[in-house]
């Protein structure tokens, strides 16, 4: 039997949810391997080797160590297209270009804005941080115009990328989930189309398992 | 004959060049369609309905409409595997997953800093804006620090996902393009390894064709 992939770092991190959502929609088993970032051992030597940058998640399985959320999930899907969620990067190429594009906006117009808000309206809190106001006014506006885009997008099309749930709508579960929770989710309750999105992809049975693996551990 | 396909927007713009530079390299013909930005070309109904954010490159070809540079540049590769330069995407899949890595690295570290720095430098003198001095040295600090991690990798690798040349290094020549012809190219010469890199990647025929474009138009 084949060593199980093995994910560096806290469930809590977004980062590192957004690819356990990934490894459990496609049912590929997988150790998680807590790392305690408050005493900086993601600086150490040892971990710098898999991740450089010495950030989380690493990713290690038999061929490969990988770090880059985005970039573990499109190889955990392309080392298993036969294996769970088949459709999560497309069974044609049309549909993964698709995925690939919502997939970029994600990281590239989304997670921007979403990023700065998760850390001021959720983690600054816990961390005894003050907030930035300025902070929080800015990137609300942006990712209300992010979001107004995807509100057109979604009253034309089921999820995303097309009439299939893919990695384009799982990368946004892990910061959606925390706004959710803060006065920030009324940016995605207020918008119709996003609001029936986010309903149902936030009931997917593997995101619910990820929810409570992160209430379980951090 | 297929039709060419179609790319929207100004050379001068550092996502379009990153699209136009894998169609070179992938010697795969192309029409490029000018966008006046500063009339709002970008922001017209019939645009909107190619790119949903009203930003730059738009692509087509005979199957598809895309946006989102990189992922246009994902596309390009899978339609055309056997096309120009046959490694671009890599020719194996743990070649693309260190490929999608250190694109994710571009996009996520590299990107935000110095998208930054070329607008301060680069064009908002042309546009006459008033440069942001802590702007401009916040995100200097930036780079030089994702520089440090590039400069460790490329003294053990010759480009940044192995021994090919790849759409993780390409992706990076728009806007070092830019700024090494400003204060911050200092930021790359300085770096022994990250400064042979810049020399081998810069002085390619697909590049210095897409250089040239950008002199002839804008």
């Amino acid at each position: 039997m084949a060593t199980p992939a093995k994910v560096y770092g806290p469930t809590l991190s977004t980062a590192v949810s957004r690819v356990l959502a990934c490894l459990v929609e496609k049912d590929v088993q997988f150790q998680l391997i807590p790392l305690n970032m408050s005493k900086g051992e993601h600086k150490k030597p040892d971990f710098l080797k898999i991740h450089p940058f010495g950030q989380v998640p690493a990713f290690e399985d038999e061929s490969i160590s990988l770090f880059e959320s985005r970039a573990i999930c499109r190889y955990i899907c392309e080392k298993h297209p036969e294996k769970g969620n088949k459709a999560l990067y497309g069974t044609n190429p049309l549909a993964k270009a698709s995925i690939d594009q919502w997939l970029e906006a994600e990281g590239q117009s989304f997670n921007p804005p979403s990023s700065v808000l998760v850390f001021q309206l959720a983690f600054a809190p816990r961390m005894k941080i003050k907030q930035d106001e300025g902070a929080i006014n800015l990137n609300g506006e942006k990712l209300a115009k992010v979001l107004d885009v995807y509100d057109r997008r979604l009253g034309e099309s089921r999820f995303l990328a097309g009439d299939e749930f893919s990695l384009a709508d799982l990368s946004h579960l892990p910061n959606t989930q925390y706004l959710m929770s803060t006065e920030k989710g009324e940016l995605f309750t207020s918008r119709k189309n996003v609001s029936r999105w986010w309903s149902e992809i936030s009931t997917r049975d593997s995101w619910k398992q990820v929810v409570d693996m992160q209430k379980n551990k951090n």
